[in-house]
């Protein structure tokens, strides 16, 4: 089906991609030249403006947003508001909060329009591998689009319609902060292992190794494994670890539902630490220390 | 090769299997009628003694050993001590501390005799799938005995001589933290999800959808979906958690390495947590909330 | 000086029996029937409708709220806003969220009047020892109400206006988080020291112990011996640990401004844990053992 | 009585200036030159080795010894057992492990002579405020030195014979991690309130407010109030946080017992955390970050 796509970036520019290599026509729209251009390489019809966009969609129109979560998705969603009419579709494929988007699909809704949130997982893989998809929203919206979704995702099992607007983005919020406990597992795991230097580990090799056979097999240890086998000393790579988002909420949603996500929480928080240059918790308890015990404790000066 | 075979259970019974039917020999020995029953059946030869076991060898004698981890590992090594002689091998194919191992090691290599530690993943699946091995010991020893490693594991890179006596229990247990962790991010992003009501979400669906192209792929997904989709409620399992012993030996060895694995601690420390029936230290928060702040706290009796 | 007092509960009734004795006049209200007549037994005048409070106050009318937060703080607030004059004060001296506070700060502002969020610490002893107040507001009306202020807390340091509308909650809100974690440190170190049965150790004498001289003494220590004192066993007491929402939040806002609080968190956490009758993510995990490994699982019908 | 006191460092010394005061006899021993003469100074009688030491004892010779735990304590005792006689009582009021006492009583025991463990608390404020003393032994010996004891306490409920050989040092290990913990708290909590720029709180003012009435006052408190009044922004300090032993034994500990103590473990780890220089887990999510989502990750060089 021919489509409106808003974000040509990594992920919508790679999206764009794979539909129009499985035959849909994709108006594309960005505000940096060069994913325009890159996108019409790989054979969109780019525009403009988000009017020239509207203007070249066929009636019912579709409209995929992917653009980074927040204000651009909200300037974006607002706009489509005015410009599209009734019936017609939007999904937001990126990271929003999904309690934006149940808000958001309640305004659509109230304008006889229909939006649907698209949890969207694969990273920069996804155009090979294919897209696994989360959705929300109305059944017969998701139907009407289902020709999208099943050739952006890997198979005919990789896109669900997994419940009402909103949903869609929740399962991808705890994907997310599941994905975020797996990491800081292998993570630990491989440190502790690295630390036991009499052992003379070969960390690439074993990671290698666990993809054939272990109970720890996935994805992303074939990711690690890769990695690894070119640098595993990791040399150049900083551990300041960033974060998108999608973890805090899950953090932020586990405890206002009251249930205990203790090791989801923790990898965010082990996260938050590395972007710490300095903790003044650290030094508030070299302060404790010194004061109870005149334990001689480090000053920056000697660091 | 022909090899013996102690320990014909869960495990040990599989392996003998797998090996059969690769084209090995298998002299097994089981404390248990049953399980050298249905190690007969499938084709090993069946001892009734360790005597008679190490006799059926040939020369430069090689012992799988595969009985739980502690006394009983410890008196068939010894028995195996005794028993065999100059240059033959052993190897612990169980769950045992990988410190156990290097001093065992030690013991075997005062006699002459070859002692290697491997760390064996794959649970019930082995049988068919192969299973992983970590191998520990010297190198010559462990050249000797790779044809039995290679009919193991599923595939040429589903075993690895990863080092010196001790190492290859230690990348075992390091892996089955690994595992705590993954296996408890899970258990809590579904139960969050269980928890928003509202959505309705069928978690068997969403398991199986992840498995096609997120980023959370993983073994213990595919069998973690293809569970829910008999039993999503998982109405008949207890929240009672066993754990197995690596788990709390990851966490004690990485404090004493002075490396912080916190998210492998907390998955095993949720474990012991769901072991308890009743929490003292929940009784006391319960005393000191009823002291300071004259706080109806629950008594037993309300339960 | 001549106040109202709103919600004459344990906190409340005793926060007038405290300035009564001080030489305050309290006009008193509360929906409980038993909690007017105990205030009129201590000295309260006390009314039968919040305008007959208000009616009953001389110019610069102050009324002190202590209800229960969220709705019950809401409309009380509300009325008020209707039934009070330019200039008049009202403190929040309950446990609202300070994000509350600052969104009713601005809504008084706006009318005119002044809004002062009073974070109360002190529980039921409190009235014997006195309130530790941690006060937010304008300097003017602070200053207004010091004298009130200054015959709640047990000193002249025991009161401190700590900064503009909200903050006083705010501070009162991490002084909840660190008391979780306080508690939550001791309730482990307890269990632990009870479960070294060789020892036989006798838990009330040694926190009494501890109060003389050790690191660890404190108030909470106090309280803990006391109670230990009577019943070491806690036997009475359910190891079911509620919370009351000033964890939750800290926990939240500290996510939201990206500090890692971990051991605040995880404290918070263990008392949901402890909420929980049947934790699915526990079955979970029995669900994954059992299907990696065949580990026999406990079944609900097996407790 | 008059004993001997091996180690005059800053316990030792401060524990020999506190005894002399009360009135008893100290005979005392250190390596350092400057230790010795400070001592001397104080009024012990200073040796130059171990056996001028027993040599200047009277009968049924008590000698405590205070030096670091591990193998200076080891090597101490070792030698006492050489040159002390049947019914001779050594304490060690260091930070030894219980279970190392609990061997090291068993050899003095076979040996005819006593061990007592003394677990030690109150840092450099036991001179003036004395020491909170747990001690663990056999009654007899306990009975004998009490005059050591209750001099040494702050008041005669600040000793106690806590139960069997070990049991002192196991409480006190306990003691720690309680008090590893409770700093955790604090030291999240105040990082949390200095994080909300907008309020710009005194973190001197506050901490000194909740130690009159708030349900966090504390010793650890007094202290932190004080440090902050001189230091409110700790510029000097680092964040590096050392930890001395029993924190990390206690985590061990209750791993081994099978008792979860999450919140103490994590604060151990957090100090874990503060002491690497770089993180390797840290890398190690950077790496999968990139290799799944192509994000941009900060790069050494970045720093």
């Amino acid at each position: 089906m021919k489509i409106g796509l808003i974000g040509l970036g990594k992920m919508g520019g790679n999206m764009a991609t794979r539909l129009i290599r499985a035959g849909h026509e994709i108006v594309g729209f960005d505000l940096s030249e060069e994913n325009r251009q890159k996108a019409t390489e790989h054979g969109a019809q780019v525009v403009s403006s988000l009017d020239d966009l509207v203007a070249a969609l066929p009636e019912r129109k579709v409209v995929w947003v992917m653009v980074p979560h927040g204000k651009p998705t909200d300037s974006t969603l607002e706009a489509l508001l005015e410009k599209l009419s009734e019936n017609d579709i939007v999904i937001d494929g990126g990271n929003s909060n999904y309690q934006d988007s149940m808000r958001r699909g309640e305004i659509f809704k109230a304008k006889g329009m229909f939006f649907i949130d698209s949890g969207t997982s694969g990273g920069i893989w996804g155009l090979e591998e294919g897209y696994c998809l989360m959705i929300g929203g109305d059944t017969e919206a998701v139907v009407h689009v289902s020709p999208v979704f099943a050739d952006l995702a890997p198979n005919p099992k990789g896109w669900l319609h997994v419940g009402p607007t909103g949903s869609g983005h929740f399962v991808k919020m705890v994907h997310n902060g599941i994905e975020y406990g797996m990491m800081q597992a292998y993570a630990e795991g491989l440190e502790l292992m690295r630390a036991k230097e009499e052992f003379g580990l070969n960390l690439a090799n074993i990671t290698e190794l666990w993809r054939h056979g272990s109970v720890v097999r996935s994805w992303l240890l074939d990711l690690t494994a890769e990695y690894l086998k070119n640098d595993p000393e990791l040399k150049e790579l900083s551990d300041y670890v960033s974060d998108s988002g999608e973890g805090r909420w899950t953090v932020i949603d586990s405890i206002q539902e009251g249930v205990p996500a203790p090791v989801i929480t923790l990898s965010v928080q082990m996260r938050l630490r590395s972007q710490q240059d300095q903790s003044y918790a650290g030094k508030v308890l070299s302060a404790m220390r010194n004061a109870f015990g005149g334990h001689a404790v480090k000053k920056v000066s000697d660091e």
